[in-house]
């Protein structure tokens, strides 16, 4: 019930700004291995199936999965800037890389790969992100087979959320939603109108 | 050396996003009292005086000022749409309310106020943010005079970064600038250019 609420509201916000490329872009924050926070850029890559689980692509040689192994906490903030709506989705984070033991994830992590562009996955090719640059020059573009199957660099990150604030800052609204997990096991949300 | 360049870097972006009101917009994550990540955008209000310091305005009532309390530590991550450039920017943060002893920093408190639009300042007159909405209704905008002083709920934030990543996406080279502090304090700051 509120979770067709705040997903909708997402929904919806995609649907208005899509026609900007950068609607998919949200900050990812999460705890540095020296307890400071750390946030970056990633694009939403759609809920996982029927879900309400948020798919990020990532290249295992971040620093963002070093930091996930030690706390899988995370917090997007997702500013969506023609529609001046603000979700912030607070979860935690499931890697699933080429190692992981589940065939389920991996079929998951595949589907991933072969979901994006071409041109995104010839970057898990790309020399050791954030490491010293060797090479003064530009690095070519590498050509991948279309074929070719997701390489070890590439992950598959799961947000699972367990808090929704919403914001909207034309009409001055504000939501918060809570997940709530009874003795059952059963999944509900809380919704609460706030002070923006 | 190393500080005006990514401080350029940061200018020239500023200026070639100029036209979007969005550019001032950033995302700011810190520790939450629980320890898990907290991320929300912010605007960005300008360099204090001649420094590198960021300044951010807020309320004194909002999570983020408990938790700088615990934990100073905040990581901006600045991402502008028009020139695909990505700043992460990481440092600490003084959070100067109007009950600070140093009076040069209520100064600036009290600068900053000022320098904001009447619409922002009333804002910090409205019910506390984030606690239950007891009003159906809308808030009718409260007036304020334009020559009242900051308001008891108004804060200046000041990070002062320590460390700072970019990377442009349409030439895809990153650079990162830290901090270095020699034993006589001199500070200057060591740039890298890494793999994006």
């Amino acid at each position: 019930m509120g979770s067709v609420a705040w997903k909708q509201l997402l929904l919806n916000a995609l649907e208005t700004n899509n026609h900007l490329k950068h609607s998919s872009y949200m900050q990812l924050a999460t705890i540095g291995t020296n307890g400071t926070p750390s946030n970056r850029t990633v694009v939403f890559r759609g809920f996982q199936d029927n879900t309400d689980n948020f798919q990020i692509n990532t290249d295992t040689r971040t620093r963002k999965i070093e930091e996930l192994k030690v706390c899988s906490s995370a917090e997007i903030c997702w500013y969506f800037t023609d529609s001046w709506e603000q979700f912030r989705i607070n979860g935690s984070i499931d890697i699933i890389d080429g190692l992981n033991p589940d065939p389920l994830k991996l079929q998951q992590r595949e589907k991933s790969w072969f979901a994006s562009s071409l041109r995104s996955r010839s970057q898990y090719l790309r020399p050791n992100p954030g490491l010293p640059c060797l090479n003064e020059q530009a690095q070519p573009d590498i050509s991948l087979d279309p074929s070719t199957g997701p390489v070890d660099a590439f992950c598959l990150l799961i947000l699972e959320p367990n808090q929704v604030d919403y914001v909207n800052l034309k009409n001055n609204q504000r939501l918060t939603f809570k997940l709530s997990v009874s003795e059952a096991e059963n999944k509900s949300w809380i919704v609460t109108r706030v002070n923006p």
